[in-house]
């Protein structure tokens, strides 16, 4: 295993190109591996959700974008297009819904500044499925290990983080894909420094999904530039007028923590890395999942049940305490409303926040006996605010209950079974693809790492013009979102 | 002339977006029509001059980059693409050479995000000369409005203002010239706040004009998503997470800056705006200047003179005293060079800073008889530091000279005439297009005003593949730029 040559006097770009450069396929540890397959394909999953969004319907509507001749596919279509135009549109596809997997250190979103990039360009340049995956461990390794040193008074200033640090681990695994060598992927990382963008005071509008779109093109377009020889500041992170002080500000970062332990374990294997089951608030999840458990256990049926009571932490209630949902948009707010859906349907899916989906008669009746109160023995103050307790009483006098002090989303402890992430990959791929598509490119993402041409993937997330999707396309607010937080991160 | 309706309660893009929409040609005074004209004249010559940089020609041979089909044309070839990425290319030629005219108080260039994407936008969609002024001056207004708001904190604390404050501008003028509406314009800037990046770190690299194209794109891309109906928080700027405390910080900008006294006068026809006459550094440009009166003034030949001394204030000459230049970069901070220039041959030229100008003999003996001293009468702490004067003696026996107290670029109370714009224009234009298309194009830019269609300026400005360039290409040194300032904006 080749170790780096720079050394702490070198600029900091110098010394994370060094190491981003000498990363190999081996240093890619069992856990991590499945970890990022998983990762990988719950993003194609939720890109292809958002595929047909109207962020993303106008962005591939504005003349400019993804007219370029090339060899990228924009998912969800037969259009081909440059590596740049279609990072861009699938970019804004996989953050649409806001649906997509989370890094606690980061304050966002690690995959999605780098699926789709690495799809546009291993498409183009013919690369494996193991190169791929490579890549992507040593992006996701940069812009947590950035994360470390600039957060949480990055998030905290208002900067998105998922954008602006996001960028960075964009620009690591494009390099490592093309193999630029540390030179061109240090002038790659301080281009990338000078188009790093995005506030937090959009969220809540179709210009947050924009940002990742953006942060993918503009890292991309950094390492292309510096692969044919463009120039740039290696001293921009620690400028006085650089990354580091401009966008953190003096006092508010520590570098030395990109490097400390850098891949040693890797960020990918860590479990502050979550996924989110269900495509709505991330405060009902916890109740979702102790209701999925209980049915899943002692096979309840919701014509069985004579009484409903969830109790989630009190941090978790305020937002989600919504009897009866009268909009699709009440109902991803409803903790009574998704834990009804996950008791009848096991599951919670993204046409349950469609239509009149949340006025279903069997649901209103579980809504009537449904009571949600906040948990009497998890504090205000505790350190974990991610609990919750469900209680069902049966018809027939039995009283069954199931409780879960901390979820916030799935992975380290309670990682998402092959069957669970089937459950969600399927509900968001059937928006955008042919059903018999979906289940093939479930297995092959699944087995990733054996794919010897990214084209054999690429080909199962192509939707031929002639291919009718289900006529009534309702647009979903972000899901498993709050309002835009503001000091304190949520997924 | 119809009046802004939005009041001080509304949110600032929506006042700003009001007073945009509402600017009509017939705010645009004579002065203002002047002003704007040779400012876009001065910056097509500028893009025309960087148009076969290596920044430039590096974006160009970029996969995706300007591979759309489209209507506008990269200016000094015969390729058209879309108005987006033609924005982006055109926009990274403008700022290649750093000879783009500038403004005090953006701490900038306000045209460079400007000119280049509204020819690309107006030759797609066809619209006038007039039109485009327009759009043109109240882009200019946007973003000067905003760095009254803004700066000095904005630039010291290390934003590339062309780049973090040009968008805005940028927006301004596609939205003027689309005809947005409030509404729309009001979402279009809302977008642009969280695309707005650049920092003065990468300053003298190839970054630094990139920073120029991907404002200029990023800003046509937020209107042109807006005019489609994409959203974005209209609280943006305001926003605890927005733009101006995330840019800036709390305490340090004054937004009610951007709307007293809009308009009134025009931010385009104020003194504070200046051009770059020579492609040197601007600390030498009063001598120069003084050097070309005393030329004209007494019909100097170089011959003639037995004695030269330069005393330009000690501020200047600082980084400027170089009285043997060894290379074409010592030749540009070198104030006894480009006096020699000057004196010899009436103008310094672009030509004068490639292959082995510097050693021209009849220049080396103009060396010889020349002495540079800081003025003993412009004070260190002076409030005007841009002075200089020049004393010829002739062999005759007599002694000439010429005093400037302040100089910052052309303009205000020094403007360029006719013929020192032609001088400039034709350096700069030759350098990329067939020389018998030049004058003509001068002729159609001096008069854009009347021009009916900008397709009759972009077709003087397509260069038939055909067309062999001078074969001796030379990579110019950014042009009138000191080391990356810190703290204290110089053009």
């Amino acid at each position: 295993m080749s170790q780096a040559d720079a050394t702490k006097s070198d600029p900091i770009i110098v010394r994370l190109a060094e190491l981003v450069c000498a990363f190999k396929a081996e240093q890619v540890t069992p856990l991590a591996l499945k970890q990022a397959r998983t990762c990988i394909l719950d993003t194609i999953g939720v890109t292809l959700a958002g595929a047909e969004e109207p962020c993303t319907r106008i962005l591939k509507e504005t003349p400019g974008v993804a007219d370029s001749p090339g060899k990228s596919l924009i998912m969800g279509t037969s259009r081909r297009t440059s590596a740049l135009d279609a990072t861009l549109v699938n970019g804004t596809a996989s953050h649409a819904l806001d649906f997509d997997d989370f890094s606690g250190v980061l304050g966002g979103h690690q995959s999605v500044p780098l699926v789709p990039l690495l799809f546009a360009l291993a498409e183009e340049r013919g690369a494996t499925g193991r190169a791929l995956i490579t890549a992507y461990v040593v992006g996701v390794e940069t812009e947590i290990r950035l994360a470390r040193a600039v957060n949480f008074h990055h998030y905290d200033k208002g900067w998105h983080p998922t954008a602006t640090l996001g960028i960075f681990g964009a620009v690591a695994a494009a390099a490592h894909l093309l193999q630029l060598g540390p030179q061109r992927t240090a002038t790659a990382l301080a281009i990338a420094a000078s188009l790093a963008s995005g506030l937090k005071a959009n969220f809540g509008t179709m210009t947050k999904p924009l940002h990742i779109g953006q942060c993918g093109r503009n890292g991309l377009l950094a390492a292309l530039l510096a692969e044919r020889g463009f120039d740039a500041s290696l001293q921009v992170m620690e400028h006085k007028q650089g990354f580091l002080n401009v966008f953190n500000g003096p006092g508010t970062f520590d570098a030395e923590k990109i490097f400390a332990n850098w891949a040693a374990p890797l960020e990918i294997a860590a479990d502050t890395i979550g996924l989110k089951q269900y495509p709505c608030c991330g405060s009902t999840h916890s109740a979702i999942f102790m209701m999925q458990e209980l049915k899943r256990e002692h096979g309840l049926r919701h014509d069985d049940v004579a009484g409903i009571t969830l109790l989630p932490h009190g941090r978790r209630l305020k937002h989600t305490n919504t009897p009866r949902p009268q909009t699709s948009l009440e109902a991803k707010f409803s903790v009574q409303y998704v834990c009804a859906r996950a008791l009848k349907d096991g599951a919670v899916r993204l046409k349950d926040f469609e239509g009149e989906a949340h006025f279903d008669p069997a649901i209103t009746r579980l809504l009537e006996i449904t009571q949600a109160l906040p948990h009497p023995e998890m504090l205000d103050d505790a350190e974990e605010q991610w609990g919750a307790e469900v209680i069902v009483a049966l018809k027939d006098g039995r009283t069954v209950q199931r409780r879960i002090e901390n979820l916030v989303g799935r992975g380290g402890a309670y990682p998402m079974s092959s069957d669970e992430l089937w459950d969600k990959f399927s509900d968001c791929a059937e928006r955008t693809l042919p059903r018999e598509q979906v289940a093939p490119l479930f297995e092959r993402l699944e087995t990733l790492e054996g794919v010897s041409d990214i084209a054999q993937v690429t080909r199962l997330l192509e939707v031929s013009p002639l291919h009718t999707r289900p006529p009534e396309k309702i647009r979903l607010a972000p899901a498993g979102t709050e309002a835009a937080p503001e000091t304190t991160w949520v997924p």
